[in-house]
């Protein structure tokens, strides 16, 4: 049955390339998200499943009700895009000036959305139901998904998994890994204040810049000497501003930056770390400083019986050798709520287009190779038919094996 | 002689206050001078006075003749304004939005009018010239002295001297220092490029901001090892600006910042150092940098034979005491220009007010005691009557005891 | 008849803590044995094994043949002590004054020397050899094992096998990991030249101390900018030495330190960026440098198939429970260099002392749990028993359950 | 009267040779001198001369009675020598090994001998008395000018003079300077305590060369930005000892340095500083330390009206071009206690050996023209007779000119 399900979803394939270049041409930015949404629950309704609109503020949530009772699964694909110039010459290229679908998040919702139809129109031999978690927000903190929880989009849900498609890992491979998988993203802001002065008479000044840049140097002691070098940290300095003139000594300097963590004691120390060095430097030099670190999206940690579930089902529907164990990823995802209330997992989908240049997630130039949406698609229809296929007694014998 | 001309002076007093006040109301930027050089030449006309307008672009020349022939005396007022708001709070506070004259050069410009009408009602009893140097933009680098002199206007002239007043000094007394008595300013813009990236992936980039702070605090290296402890210096860094999202990290740094210094071989020297710092830095960190080392004034000069001239002739006319050898400043003066061309000296006039809070210069309380106008005015003509008025035989007699 | 050699060697338990105490209190430091290794070898040849001396310099190789041809298997356990005074109170504390097992090399010893007899007791039941790896000079680069090499103590050789206790880790554990186990561990030295005098005249001068410091500094940003956060690295520096006298700038400044690194590019790739930031750093300050790299051992690479073997060794005869997956250590150890050559695994066997506090390895108070040893001789036997032990058909037929 | 006195020194010039090359030869270390004041006292002893030994310690006191009552003018000449190797090849090199006279004052003793004789040969023609202060010890803080004083050797003493020969200024010249002209010289020990432990493993330890050597280029800042630039200041480290082994992180980092200022607020301002930068700095980084700051000689301030009279008296009997007024020099000379308590001034003489090359004073190479003792003895004979020789008419009448 699960490979009716497949052959579906390969049927489909053209109407979810033409929905993701719909969508990659008219971009919205995380929290501005109108027509997007709106799209995908009237397609979504045309299909004749549950839904329910603005969820979280501007989340879709779609239901499936299977014939028979049993477990739900929910299933998520974000849906905004980013504040990057589509530099690529494509015919869907963006036509939103400075907005981009850049990280493949056109591909996620189109695959859903195909996924949602097989499902709706199989649902018959499905004992339990589909939830299809449509997340606006995933790109700007504090995120879509925390705000769709506690609008209450995991009801009743058993267990939950998302997909993201890879621009720059093999095509035809899915990647995961159990734990910690993607890290905490965590912000600072620090101001320095000292006391400005003309130029020429540093000794009646608390010099802003001097302390500023001081300080930046000694953050690096933090990830150098501070953190066990066998759990991953980066602390990134992203912007520094101070002064406005060559001949004046500046009363304030303003750094912000980035924390990224996997394990969750770590983020806590980090945090201890920087404001004591910030206040340590600034004191040793006279000045005082404001230290405001802004919590962002937890790490990512997959269950690794979910993980064991999804090598299972790829190995039993397609092959054992398309799934790879990969290393942790240092950047964010939201998705990490999700996991914080239920059982579930992230992988990523490789969908890299061969014999040409690929580009980075967030590249003016990203784009993926579409037929990844199958896979991505696929892996999504093995998960389902797992938990909450209705399997023919030969099905269930074949599968024991 | 001399006691009458100041006495001419004093009786001027009102007219100097009138003549300061009005400017002070309406100001102008360096380089965008206009009224305030017409009113100069027009009032310098009334008295009779042989005048050249737009000297080096904005500054007005006049000359006395005297009623013999002799040495040419040069006297210098400046009288451009700065891009500061006047917040305090008197009547003839500036009504120019952001334009203030906050370093008193209003108070110059009503000072040397009032010795020029001085010395051409009493041109017969000169035996030389006197030439008037009413200079613009002396805020500003490349400022105007170079301009003016360029366009001739120390032509024929034998010494020169120019005065400032002081708000925080006190009143009554005049500071001088025989040889480098104020530093030069040059500056310095200083672009680092690394590589960009995200935040999470520092080993893909090279670090703009870790780069360039890294540089700010070797920059301190500078002054505290490589120049001789009694070799005065100031190098401060004035703005440091890079980056703009928390979780990229920059491509480019941008520092810019001023160096002081009184001996030329040092203001050469600390060239050097700069380049040799930023460029080793930046090869350490695999970053490279573009350095633009801008020439500002060079250091005030005086001359020390000039200084003599004055000291005598202040002790002759007024009392020894009024002299305070003082030590130099490490601001800029673009006076160092004319110094450069003919013997002469600069010295400073006290102004502070008594009783009240004084404001340093630049400042938007600035203002001063406007008697000291008097004081630097009859310095003045002390001055010229030492070089070249006609003496009476009892005059000279008593001036040698 | 695994299980005889088992309960064998537990018969040997207090033989084994005999040999081990004996070896305690009379320690002897790396390319200094004489003593050990003469007791090692007569041990040996006392059980009737043939005994090579004096390999690679200090090391001891004993063969024990099998009844049958058959597979090679090397065990290998080192026997130097520490420059470390012993400052625990037990009866068999070090006789030797600052020099101490504090790293249980002496428990590898007579591990492998019980190891020793029951094999070469059951020689019969063997189809093929068993190579005894005594190996002096593991604490100190560059250490025996490579000398042991080079004198051919792998010949014939087909896997190579060795076992460390470990004191902070639970007793009747063992710990292992596939890849990189063991990070390799590089030395540098660094000699920083600059220009002495006086300390009053810093400006004639190049400070060693103020470059050497700020070569620190910057060498901190190796790790927190240039290296991927999910490719451990540690780089400290251990030592800084510079100046005899508060008044004298000093002309030389030697740094040395560590570099610890599991993946191999890496490795290369520390030697590089240091080289870089020094001469860079001494460039920008006027100094010049000269560094000294100096490769220590590899990292020790577990290779996949022997650590499967020895799980399942480990899951027949013992408890599948007793086999830990655990992270990597940025600890060295030489036997990095057998896996260079042949197929193998190193793993660690939990020697706490319940109960009691627990030192860290290297510590003046070190100790470790002494039936820790049956544990590892248990382990070396399994091992032994899965590749070449002669099994009855029943033993077989159990085995496959 | 003056002249022959000089002549009378010149005649001397071979004794004063012969005893010059007789300390140099046995030259004693600071706080070790036995036979050097030995040799003072007898040779004074021999002229007929007053003598109190043990001075402070090892100070001599002499005392000129001159004929008549009138003030009392101290000469003062230091005797100790460095810890230096004499690489020179003279006939008179120092004969003890690792000491010499590598600073002159073998060469100051030699001269105020000589003078000494002289004055007491003439001492019908003196109406006053003269001090002599032979002092032990001012190569070492606490120095010998301290404790003689405490010992009452400034007793009854009107004004104090001293001299120094100076092996890099120009023979013939004397060099003087009104106000602070030598820099008080403290000293600074740190102690910066972290938490050792192994060098793979940074985060269990608080690296205190990583805190030592930050604190080193912070404290350049203090230079750099804290204090006034017209305000000659260093702080130099001279020495940084941390850690014995490469791999292992040390807990301890132990800085030695000086500071030199001329302006006593600024030398208070340096101790807090120095402590404020220290503390804050291992506070950033969880150290801690210890700030051992020794004040060492405060700095010379020579008294503007002795300084005329010096003037005067050289212009007088000699020619005004030998004096020259020289900047501040940032070495420290105890001089300077004499000239808390009493009037006075310190003065250079010119010492260079014209047609070779010269070395600074503390080189093993230092030699200086012994012609420069007869310099500085006329200047001692000059200042002595300004002030209390008895004149006859005819030579007042002269000297008023």
């Amino acid at each position: 049955m699960l490979q009716n399900w497949h052959e579906e979803l390969e049927g489909m394939f053209d109407q979810m390339v033409e929905w993701r270049r719909h969508m990659h041409q008219y971009p919205e930015l995380s929290f501005q998200e109108v027509e997007t949404p709106k799209m995908i629950a009237d397609i979504l309704e045309g299909f004749g499943i549950e839904v329910r609109r603005n969820v979280g503020g501007r989340g879709v949530v779609g239901k499936i009700y299977g014939a028979k009772p049993g477990k739900t699964i929910a299933l998520r694909a974000d849906f905004d895009a980013l504040p990057i110039q589509d530099e690529k010459e494509v015919s869907y290229k963006s036509k939103v000036d400075g907005v981009m679908h850049a990280c493949g998040h056109d591909g996620h919702t189109a695959t859903l959305l195909a996924v949602a139809k097989v499902l709706q129109d199989n649902k018959e031999s499905i004992a339990g139901n589909v939830v299809l978690l449509h997340q606006h927000a995933e790109e700007l903190s504090p995120g879509g998904a925390k705000a769709m929880i506690e609008d209450d989009c995991l009801e009743g849900v058993d267990v939950v998994f998302g997909a993201h498609l890879s621009s720059l890992s093999e095509l035809g491979k899915y990647y995961c890994k159990p734990g910690y998988s993607q890290a905490a993203a965590d912000a600072f802001e620090i101001t320095v204040t000292g006391k400005g002065g003309h130029g020429s008479s540093p000794h009646e000044t608390v010099d802003a810049i001097a302390v500023g840049t001081a300080l930046v140097t000694q953050l690096q002691f933090i990830a150098s000497r501070r953190v066990d070098p066998l759990n991953p940290v980066v602390l990134s300095v992203g912007s520094f501003h101070s002064g406005n003139a060559k001949n004046v000594i500046a009363s304030k300097a303003t750094l912000t930056g980035t924390v990224r963590t996997l394990d969750k004691d770590l983020r806590v120390f980090m945090e201890e770390e920087i404001r004591l060095m910030a206040e340590g430097i600034c004191e040793s030099m006279q000045a005082t400083c404001e230290v405001n670190y802004i919590k962002g999206y937890p790490a990512v940690f997959n269950h690794e019986e979910e993980v064991a579930v999804f090598e299972k089902a790829i190995a039993d529907s397609l092959d054992k050798e398309m799934v790879v164990r990969s290393s942790p990823i240092m950047g964010a995802e939201d998705f990490s709520y999700y996991l914080l209330e239920k059982p579930g997992m992230f992988f990523h989908t490789g969908a890299r287009v061969e014999g040409m240049q690929s580009y980075p997630h967030h590249h003016p130039m990203f784009d993926f190779d579409e037929k990844a949406m199958i896979y991505a698609g696929k892996a999504f229809l093995s998960i389902v038919d797992h938990y909450i296929a209705v399997k023919s007694e030969e099905e269930v014998a074949e599968a024991v094996q």
